[in-house]
């Protein structure tokens, strides 16, 4: 089997990547180890930046995200009982996020290639990346019960943080940057109408609580809890007592319950992979840097990636020239690394360390302070949730 | 011996109390251990926010000030061998700082309370403050080799914060915040041209370096050294070639060299004591809290302090009630907050932390990256760094 760009990975970056090579008339194959059923399934996040959407909306993905997806404007900060609203167009000269699950992005996007892309194989697991140094790498793959290789110009790895593409790269051409956290969050989906129009993020003594929406039916909930919390160990009723008593205000505010049908934990992690390439080797979003989930920029940096990459494949394919590929790996890290600070400040700020001390505790209100009555800061932070620019 | 306000300590907070209770009518005793040569010539910060400068204008204080002073539109950052300069009057509407030793602000105080105002005992401990919780605080201090009372209405402890004052409030009346830092600053004086017109503060894989000045022709220098260091360890040239190591840039810039003429290591500590009331003892500056240098805060806000609380006193000496004098507390405290996170963040930002990570150090660059490209997030910066407002 033989294509152009070979592309490990059904999940936001392949199949946007795959839409856009598609697009422009470059020749792709997508592989996904998971089935059609299990990749539409997974929750991930659920925060588009203005830069997600208008790149969805230019790739023709765009016609359900528009009709479901709930264009929010700005974000609460909830802290020592008061609350604080982030207005992102009034600071931003316009721009907003949109809540739209990641899993709803990938079902567009997946329709969008069995009718009109090139092929998408599920039940197909990559197995190893050969050659990448070469000018004909290629991919194991397995299918069926049996191995084949994907001849590929290109190898692109969207195979997420577990995947097999980045361990192609030896030790010895790469540098790791890497933080992990003592706690993780506590996610529910509930049948529960949010109990607020816009997403609330909770800075209190007993941990950070996040309010999210799933749709005007569906809420989407975070509690802090430590790290290799078992979601087992929390009843649902713990979580809505817990959820209450951290979203608590000086103002009567109720937090809405109702049956929770999904609970999980997701680990935390910041981590980044240096450079972006190897070769004819590509890595892009969470194969190459993962983001703690607070920032809400994980998605969002993969689509960054695959757009600066689609751009350059173009560009190869139209001059030539390799200048944009061979700038590929810098080009995206600069926008990583102000994710990577975004996520880790926006952490540090809302989270409570195990251990923290008084002083600590001062110097967190005293930042949540700062961005409620400084228009300089509040804008730093507006400015960064709604999105870096691409490449 | 009695007084309406009696002031331990004549350091720039007591000076400054004295002066403008003086200015308002009210009556002070200043008492200070030292004698008036070790006053005049401690060595302390040099950084003086637009609201100090305006505020010794307005008592009479700022006649050599603007005439010697440096004004100082902005400061330099230095990483990564880059250069950035914050403009401060350009993202503040016109704001500045100015470049006047503390010990010439003493000076300048000192004359003028000998000249004009109420007594400035030298040479006079103060022993204690007792009955503070009553009608008729008292000043147990020491002079001449014999004891004196100072029966006051007010006590105010302006002493540092290794003073008497605040050690007259009860355990249990008080909270207290802390952070020490691992490291501290090996500064000196030289006699040498400064080596750019404006403060220079660098992040470097070495550690951080300050470039600063006392006038055209004397240097003030720091490296960031591991806690404990003393400055004997140091020989003047190794010190100038760590220097000029930290100041590295790309574009050929040279660190002028000089005599060495004082030499010392300046610890690092947070402090804050809550709250900086109890019953007719008043904390002020670094007698209530302590920042690390790095924000160029610990004068300002003893300035801030002093000014919240003459009002106050002056409002209950015009109207009889204590409104003010209850707040100064709580009024005191917002900006202290402030200024604590600001000092702790910009420390955090500029200095590295023995055992920093590499993902730290990247997250340190791009926190520098993002001032250097963010409008917003440099106004917050130049903001901060001009001041907070008083009161």
């Amino acid at each position: 089997m033989r294509t152009t760009v070979g592309i490990i990975g059904a999940g936001p970056a392949g199949l946007l990547l795959a839409r856009l090579l598609h697009t422009a008339g470059i020749a792709s194959v997508v592989l996904e180890g998971r089935d059609r059923g299990h990749v539409e399934g997974r929750q991930r996040a659920g925060i588009l930046e203005q830069g997600t959407v208008d790149v969805l909306r230019a790739a023709g993905a765009g016609e359900r995200l528009d009709r479901e997806g709930l264009r929010h404007d700005g974000i609460e900060l909830r802290f020592a009982r008061r609350r604080h609203r982030v207005d992102f167009p009034g600071l931003t000269g316009g721009r907003s996020v949109w809540v739209y699950a990641q899993t709803e992005v990938c079902k567009d996007l997946i329709a969008l290639q069995l009718a009109e892309g090139g092929p998408l194989l599920f039940e197909a697991p990559a197995l190893a990346v050969e050659d990448a140094a070469t000018d004909r790498p290629r991919v194991r793959f397995r299918q069926g019960g049996t191995e084949d290789v994907l001849e590929c110009d290109y190898v692109v790895g969207c195979d997420g943080f577990w995947g097999v593409a980045r361990r192609a790269v030896p030790a010895g051409s790469a540098r790791v940057f890497e933080r992990t956290y003592p706690y993780g969050w506590l996610g529910i989906l509930a049948d529960a109408p949010p109990s607020h129009h816009e997403l609330v993020y909770a800075r209190h003594d007993r941990g950070f609580a996040l309010l999210s929406m799933r749709s005007p039916s569906v809420s989407r909930l975070y509690l802090q809890v430590p790290e290799g919390t078992d979601a087992g160990e929390w009843a649902d009723e713990e979580i809505w007592d817990e959820l209450t008593r951290r979203f608590e205000t000086g103002d009567g505010w109720t937090l809405e319950r109702g049956p929770v049908t999904q609970k999980s934990v997701t680990p935390m992690r910041s981590y980044v992979h240096e450079p972006m390439r190897h070769g004819r080797l590509f890595l892009a979003g969470d194969a190459a840097h993962i983001v703690p989930p607070t920032g809400a920029k994980g998605l969002n940096l993969a689509v960054g990636d695959v757009v600066t990459l689609a751009r350059a494949l173009v560009h190869e394919r139209d001059t030539g020239s390799a200048t944009l590929l061979d700038a590929y790996s810098a080009t995206c890290l600069r926008r990583v690394w102000q994710a990577e600070r975004f996520s880790y400040d926006m952490t540090g700020l809302l989270h409570r360390a195990p251990g923290a001390t008084p002083f600590e505790d001062r110097i967190q209100l005293a930042r949540l302070e700062r961005i409620a009555s400084c228009r300089a800061a509040e804008t730093d932070l507006a400015e960064a949730y709604t999105g870096f620019p691409f490449g």
